[in-house]
């Protein structure tokens, strides 16, 4: 018997099942945390295997209870640079165990332009560093 | 008057609706297109944005039609390796107009391991190649 096809969730630019959308976000080469227009965490990907680890009980959590207090007024600036359009990205990198990792945060807006949150990218750059020359498919 | 909420995906790390999944998507700092279990291109992001231009009418086709037939073979490989288990990943890296571009190809899979599809991953890693030391938020 064929199996039921998964119901498609409409995407603009093509259509995934919600267990496709999982697996996707959870294949990228990077962890993502995505703090929503209220400034609560609302998603994070990549559970088990984070550069920083975080588990279920952050969802729901202030982005402002998620950083220790010297750091919130930098918090604090960034994400009303966000929400007021001035920004859109800001960036650090930092050594950590011999890696370097490299963090992002990132406006997330709808196709009118208007605040959906924030996004945090963290990716391992040690590797990506060491790249030279070309390696290509043929 | 509040707007009605809008419906909830639920993603196991935590619930987005449509809308937001999408901007998250398009806010990624990468490229990236998903080919399903049946080969066929299903979803891409950041239309208009993107290193390797895409549009809409890739949507459906088959990813051996999207390749020269002389890359063919490999491309072939890599994805008879995905679905057999045999491998999880593939990476390349060229340079393009003075640019450093990193093209890395992922086994999408349910939590039970069954293949899902390949997420093709694009990345201009040219300044990235470049950070050294740190910059720390505080």
């Amino acid at each position: 018997m064929k199996p039921k096809a998964a119901k498609q969730i409409e995407l603009e630019t093509g259509a995934l099942s919600r267990k496709e959308i999982v697996a996707i976000l959870d294949a990228l080469p990077l962890d993502i945390t995505f703090v929503g227009s209220r400034d609560t965490v609302r998603y994070f990907n990549r559970l088990g295997k984070r550069i920083f680890p975080r588990t279920q009980a952050v969802i729901g959590r202030k982005v402002q209870n998620c950083h220790p207090p010297k750091s919130l007024p930098k918090v604090e600036e960034i994400l009303s640079g966000f929400r007021s359009g001035k920004r859109d990205s800001a960036e650090f990198w930092i050594n950590m165990k011999n890696r370097l990792v490299h963090i992002r945060y990132f406006a997330v807006r709808d196709s009118k332009g208007r605040y959906l949150g924030c996004l945090e990218v963290t990716q391992d750059i040690t590797e990506i560093k060491k790249l030279e020359g070309e390696k290509r498919l043929l």
